[in-house]
């Protein structure tokens, strides 16, 4: 029984890590549609979304039925907390992937981003699917030096999100205003992605130390 | 002490209740100040978060304690997981109204919109005070027809939140591009507003139900 239970709770963090996988891979893919303008790739990110959903869903349910038959204390009951908070992280950060083939989408078989802004969005695209990468690395490994990391990859996204701004109130910004709308909220969806990163590699945190993070939650 | 445990309960209930509330409170001001220009109506709105996030982090560790402590099962262990996850998309309103209170304090003294879009914004707003009052009741009296109702103010915001990309479309939009990336956000942040709202609702359907809808989670 108690053998169980912890299969149990490698199965979930397990689920997570596939999770995490899987808006790794969103993150790419919605990146490569966005600087090509690739709607059928974008329209794979767009389906592929609905498969982290069912995961987390099943997630969710898999630890509320642990909650309600083993009554788990101490760390296994953070375990399990844990694993509720980040799998509802890990689904905006797919969400986010989501939101990027959709700008895709909308525009085809025009570009989201002007050609000139494309370089931001590039670098802004690489932190983000860096930092992805490393909460994967971090669930799997548990390894805190990862945290920091993914903190710093974060940074650089919030550093490029407001050079977006910047760029757009300059003289020189010639773009529609579509365009510019389209812009903004591209560069708040990576922004965003970055943010529920930090978030789930501050829940990781806890579970290792036991201290709980104020900030945790996605700002 | 079983006695005491649904004491504990209720105060989770209230604790909720008081943080729907304030989120409550904390649209109607940064609408406000938003509406005028306001900047210490701003300023107010931006300090009063850090009291929403204080309650959420206090109901979510007095969560997890009644969770080690009582290990509940059936509906009190749906009424704890759901205070967490309802906590979460509460304290996500506060941010989000806080966002809004930024961007008047961004820009003040000017205003964030264009006199021509107040329009569009002030029925948004009316229906994101109105999607937050009535989660505030429907926490009170788990009456599941304002699920519904609920349900509606956002729809009603989401139809806004598609006429303000229209507008900024319009060959007559004239605002300049920081403006046009202001508008987005404002408008990005009520949607998401009414998201959360709805999400809450779906989480106390499920307390009251027992079914949990996949579509419970943010969107």
């Amino acid at each position: 029984m108690r053998k169980l239970f912890q299969e149990d709770l490698q199965n979930l963090g397990e689920q997570l890590i596939d999770i995490a996988t899987l808006v790794s891979q969103a993150m790419q893919k919605a990146y490569r549609s966005f600087e090509t303008a690739d709607v059928q790739l974008a329209e794979e990110v767009i389906a592929a979304d609905q498969r982290i959903d069912a995961l987390q869903n099943d997630l969710d349910e898999r630890a509320i039925d642990l909650l309600a038959l083993q009554g788990p204390v101490a760390s296994d009951l953070r375990t399990i907390v844990g694993a509720l908070r980040m799998s509802t992280s890990l689904e905006r950060m797919g969400d986010l992937a989501r939101h990027i083939g959709q700008l895709v989408r909308l525009r085809y078989p025009d570009h989201v981003s002007p050609e000139h802004l494309k370089p931001v969005y590039a670098r802004m695209a690489q932190h983000a699917q860096d930092l992805a990468e490393k909460v994967v690395r971090l669930l799997q490994t548990r390894d805190l030096a990862l945290v920091d990391e993914i903190t710093a990859e974060n940074e650089a996204i919030n550093a490029l999100h407001a050079s977006v701004f910047r760029l757009i109130a300059e003289d020189e910004w010639d773009a529609s205003p579509a365009t510019t709308a389209d812009c903004t909220l591209a560069s708040r969806y990576f922004e965003r992605f970055g943010d529920h990163g930090v978030s789930v590699s501050k829940k990781v945190a806890y579970l290792v130390t036991g201290e709980w993070d104020v900030k945790a939650h996605a700002e």
